[in-house]
């Protein structure tokens, strides 16, 4: 019963099920385990063995990689009908990096072996098309993510810079250029200036010529 | 004799090529052009049309996204004998993202039209699957530049902020707590401690309770 369950969902998920021979579908079968994990479980590690090809069954896995200091930086998730293929980068010969993969949520899996994937994808077409194709769509995603780093952190950074340097003065008012705090939280002068204009047109801080007055402490800290 | 040569090149470029049939040879050698481009000039733009997938026969390209301020982070190169296929992003139903390609060489490529390279990939699962293949690869040279992001600009971040600091102070010595260094350059204490070590190991800087103080400001300024 539950085999008969597991071969259907296979079949669905595994979109080049109908291009392989019978042998290999029987391959596949016969090599794939069930697993759960509770939410948080680690499920691939850098330094761990390949786990294998994941079909998710139920529940969410979320692909991370560390930053130097321990941050987690989530590349993409992965719902139920969804399958996880980083999982098995050491099959993959075009795949020279490697990412951290968790249960976000209590999760539900079907395990094909890496081994015996590889094995079909170096016989079939088919397959290695898919493996190609699905880690493409993962490539959009961390290209998603990677700008989100890139553009969306800098608020964060100059508010915390704002609150600290009005601490440390105990006064509202920072007597810095655009420059110098650029320099101070490491970026270029036409991105402070955006986005203290952008503080400015949402009534958190006043600006006046090599001057920035924080008039809503609150709603500034609200960014940190 | 020209067309010879690039039919040659082709060949040994797609490497797919004796997977097609002769009517797809033909669409796609009927199908290409010429084109050449000067060191610095744009070939793909995320506003411009769908240049086409480029089969680079002399120089260099390099595909690059901008941040926030305008700085361009390259992400991969591509050299004689490479295929660019990202320049013809707009045929890829898989890639939901775009990137700027400059010629960061005189360069002289092939330019396959873009829609007859998509009707190949439709009916020929060789080529689609090369051209998925190609992309993976870039993939993989995404993630090696986005991790270069996430941990090689921090020693960069840190000497600004040193340098600029005793600049201020007019003293060699700062005051300050890694904490509330790490919250000045945006960071976690955990790396500012670590980066500073490193500092103090190579001799650039001496680390004692609450106090950083520089003793080689030379080196410090070659990491700016």
């Amino acid at each position: 019963m539950t085999e008969n369950i597991n071969k259907a969902f296979i079949c669905e998920a595994l979109t080049f099920w109908d291009k392989l021979t019978d042998q290999e579908q029987s391959l596949i079968l016969s090599n794939v385990s069930s697993a759960s994990y509770k939410r948080g479980e680690n499920i691939h590690s850098y330094d761990n063995d390949c786990v294998g090809v994941l079909l998710i069954k139920s529940g969410e896995l979320r692909a991370y990689i560390l930053s130097e200091d321990g941050r987690e930086i989530t590349l993409y998730r992965l719902i139920k009908g969804e399958v996880c293929i980083l999982s098995a980068s050491c099959v993959l010969k075009n795949i020279t990096f490697d990412v951290h993969i968790d249960a976000e949520q209590d999760s539900e899996v079907l395990i094909i072996n890496s081994g015996i994937f590889e094995q079909v994808c170096n016989k079939n077409i088919y397959a290695e098309n898919f493996s190609h194709k699905i880690t493409v769509q993962r490539f959009s995603d961390v290209m998603k993510a990677m700008q989100q780093i890139l553009f969306s952190s800098f608020d964060k950074r100059l508010a915390v810079f704002l609150i600290d340097e009005i601490s440390k003065t105990g006064t509202d008012t920072i007597s810095l250029t655009h420059e110098q705090i650029a320099n101070y939280v490491g970026s270029a002068r036409e991105v402070v200036s955006r986005m203290l204009k952008y503080f400015e047109n949402i009534g958190i801080v006043k600006l006046s010529r090599g001057k920035v007055t924080v008039i809503d402490k609150k709603r500034l800290h609200d960014f940190t």
